[in-house]
């Protein structure tokens, strides 16, 4: 079947594979008449894009996105946005050695498997280059948010061993301080070098990423099973390399008693606390939502790896080509970006709620 | 907006509030021709309904399923199965006190600003009785998946602190010998006593529950935003109380080295390890699918606390009525009926690929 | 795959066979806090079942509706609403010798090759019956539409070679005076005369319905797949024994010139006429929606007729039973209530058009 | 909301406007491993396209596709085949002079009403220039029911008063030997005089296309509300300018009686005749399906016209740029490519009807 979209109201539909011709999606369900700025759009392409620091993988794509639709002297029209981000510096050659490879922990093994034959060129339909569409449809979803009042900032918390400790206060505009997009800055150095250690080592490593979402109307989410949070869940896990999701108190609540987890509600309708998550049976509640999402260690090492080929030979996987050493610096713009998909979507749905 | 149906090719709605005349639903995309054991459906409701043991809430509902359309001569007919539970221990004079009242971490509030007025007995559509229909749909998805090698097995890892220590084997076969259902009897027998000192404090305590799928075929599950496992995440996370969901190493991936996490492949085309949780890409590598799911403490207390009624005032909740103090025993039968609807799903999808 | 549900936002999923334990169904995406009239549910009912006049079948059923959900005191809750209703004439026996048949003109073949085996008692799935489901739907969203100021009229407009002249005026008061329900009484009596003798010959006799909509607000529609007279036309394709839709000009403007058709806009923005059906673009543009509706005879006869049975011996299928001479009097109400249920469906659509 | 994707399993999504950067789309569930030849594509897209020959408009475009991306090596990869048509002859100012008119019978104004502004250029989405994107996913479509034995044709029956006789042997090969499409060549003759009679007096004519799909395997279809015909007929009635569609019978079904219409099984399974239209309770029997759609005059004219300004000032529009005199001939190819698109997603549905 498809898979290739994302949501209902506001739909994104993505295609393209990481060397062919271009990448790209539309946009349907956008909003009519509401001013749209392409630059802001850009803007957060280029934190997911290769190069951007020395942290991440030297790969030069440009990413610049072209809008061939939807929009009309400055402003949505209510129809699709077509657009499309060239594939401009397909290095082909540098996967013609993983031709017949199966790479460990990558998906070459299941796409070969699933579909018959694959775009083996890296990684094809399923490199993370897809992840780009993701950031032009969440900017569009941005700025519709914003016109609401809602705002979403996400940030690295851990990488590797390295955590940001609970409670500690965060002050979003010291995110982008820092090439780890981490915004505490004594943390975000410590990471910064565990991350060059590691790709020194031709090694990777995991981490992690928190998200906040402030303003949010209450009565988002839906019951049953288009929960706000469990919507926001398969957005974050439809991330690549994402192995984990909570949301509010997440998996410290199975330690806890009710009687401490309860939000008691004070009288302007607020809670004392947000073990919730700014969620309450699967509808916003008007407190901030927050999650945390967990990504594994990229699968491309600098380093031999024992492996089969597609007709069951055991081989090496020697690391070639240009990889992120860590994928959550990147990463922090891509949750972001889901985030606002959902919220938008479960906003319109919210008008529909009555007559 | 809707939000009462999941899945696309099996596809479950529900309907029904807590204390109304019955709850049930309608499970559309039933493949044909295959023979159904009514009495199987029914086990597994018993598994969920309260009263069962001494741990959990001592309503008494028989949660009796008819299946009104779709069987014929004990075969599928392709037709949409629908089917009812009715409601026959309804003490909606229980909930009078709370007609007016915000109960904390319930959807009370959320509800009333939402829909501008609510059932507010026993929380109406927003009560975890809604999961039986659930389990009736799963009990159905699990008899079609069993014809296809497929198995489905949960179990409660965790209550409060006490967890079972990573790496214990699991034995299935010892889940239904105690009223928590941890396959691990010395574990189960402390977990037991944990929720009878919590029940008695008039307390409540949250937990977690694994599930593992086993006799997966390759190819489940589609790449970009369907990915099987982020379809699962959706899965998990709807089911009342979920904070958090993680498979294969999930959170603890962020921690790991990429030449740690990466699963060697051999020259079957297994894996040696399996920190990728049988899932590649989004699709079924063929290895066991496991996670793990969080679950809050319940929010009714049989303790005093303090909150707001509709118009404002502050007041105090009183406990009343019957509640678990853990639910996690009867949610192990809820977590395996989502993973069901979610595998055939995928599996009916699979035979779409290629033509 | 399902098939069952129709809507997106307003949502109808059906079950139930002719013969089996009950029909029903499930309404997702109630718009909340709307007063609903139970009564003028079951008066639509009424106005479909058998048994109500001399010239349609005289099966007795009482077609009586249970809501079982997503009302509370009297208003809608936004929960989905469930119901029932039972099958309390089955007279199975009547099908034991259909049980191995293809009907001439009725789906037996056709279920039977798909499935592998079939409900045959009544038709099974494939019965007429189903339709009373959506009536019950079809009741509540008038209702919702009513407090929108859209009102939904249908009535026979012809039954086998006598049809209502072009032009005539059109009295909706009159629908309901007479057991054709057509609104033009000299016509209507010469119908009934002609249904009475095709069901002395044992014959049935085709027929349609025209359908108007009044107080349709302009913008109701999306351009492109989803054009409001596209839904409109799927709407009333899927119900039992249609074999045409047309809207405003239909076919006959395949003959006309523009100069003629094009609906010249007068000052107050409506148009001198209406060929465009009250659709332009996909989209109402406030004039009276209007559209024609073909239904084919029945198919099941009072004569002996040539056909095979499901192991292909040729025999002969004797007319047995209670069945309709023309179908269009008791389809009236379900064209209405397909209407009533794409009305809404686009109502709610078009809130989510801007911000 | 959306709107702008056809089909589930099988779906296509497009964008773009007249006279923006590109128009195109995505077609997603495309089965994988399937040779694609892009020529044929192209030659579907040069049927549609302006100016190839001289009874339609003189416009000059290229529509030249470009596939992006969900082949490799020649054949589908299973990742979705995302695409752009540039449209190289955007002469916008053609169009200045309606920037603030609505024109008699087109979009103008329902777009300005709902959307709140529009892109009036060329009718931005409005225009039927977004069927090119039908038909290169039709194309596509086409593809892969030819491997299965599916095939398809459409031609032109009725322009204005002259219409194919019923009961005309029908020789599909003459379809592409003159420029109308119609296979009739004497009728063709005829046809294609009127055309230009009309295009002198700088007026339009209606017309109908008929469709036959041959080797339907049996079993194609869902019950209830997804029948193939409804589809079909939302399909085809989603065309732009389409005003009716009936299949087999058709709208002279109304007129018969049971004892004429039904279509006697013989004892090879087929049937003497074929009234139904190869469906039979939403599912093919395995005969030809047929059907018929009319299409309305276009409705611009090259003739004065009396309107209204966005203001609502009466105005007078004056026909300008160059247009179709009759839109049939061109629509041909859109009415197979859709009659493919809901083919292939029926036969992929079947596909999973059983385990």
């Amino acid at each position: 079947m498809a898979g290739n979209s994302f949501g209902t109201l506001f739909k994104l539909t993505t295609f393209g594979e990481s060397h062919g011709a271009a990448i790209g999606g539309v946009i349907d369900g956008v909003p009519a008449n509401v001013p749209l700025d392409v630059d802001r759009i850009q803007r957060d392409l280029d934190k997911r894009k290769p190069g951007q620091s020395s942290i991440v993988t030297q790969r030069k794509e440009s990413d610049t996105v072209q809008l061939l639709s939807g929009v009309f002297e400055g402003k949505t029209t209510g129809a699709p946005i077509g657009f499309i981000i060239q594939n401009d510096n397909q290095k082909s050659s540098d996967y013609e050695h993983i031709k017949d490879v199966y790479r460990p922990s990558h998906a070459d093994f299941t796409y070969d498997k699933k579909y018959g034959h694959r775009d083996y060129r890296g990684g094809g339909r399923s490199s993370a280059r897809e992840t780009a569409c993701r950031v032009v449809a969440g900017a569009v979803a941005k700025q519709m948010l914003e016109q609401l009042g809602i705002t979403i900032h996400a940030y690295v918390y851990q990488i590797g061993p390295l955590r940001i400790p609970p409670e500690t206060p965060i002050d979003f505009k010291l995110i982008e301080t820092n090439p780890v997009r981490c915004p505490v800055p004594e943390m975000a150095t410590r990471m910064e070098e565990l991350v060059k250690v590691i790709r020194k080592d031709g090694d990777t490593i995991g981490g992690a990423i928190a998200c906040v979402i402030q303003g949010v109307p209450i009565g988002l989410g839906d019951p049953v099973f288009d929960k706000l949070h469990a919507d926001l869940g398969k957005a974050m896990l439809s991330i690549n390399a994402v192995k984990g999701f909570e949301y509010g108190s997440g998996f410290l609540s199975a330690e806890m008693r009710g009687s401490e987890h309860n939000d008691v509600i004070l009288s302007d309708g607020r809670t004392k606390t947000n073990f919730s998550g700014g969620i309450q049976g699967g509808i916003s509640n008007g407190a901030n939502i927050d999650m945390r999402i967990a990504f594994k260690p990229v699968a491309t090492l600098m380093k031999d790896q024992r492996s089969i080929d597609s007709v069951g030979n055991a081989i090496v996987v020697k690391g070639k080509g240009r990889h992120d050493p860590c994928v959550v610096p990147r990463a922090v713009v891509i949750v972001e970006a889901m985030a606002a998909i959902v919220l938008l979507e479960h906003y319109l749905r919210s008008k529909t709620t009555q007559l």
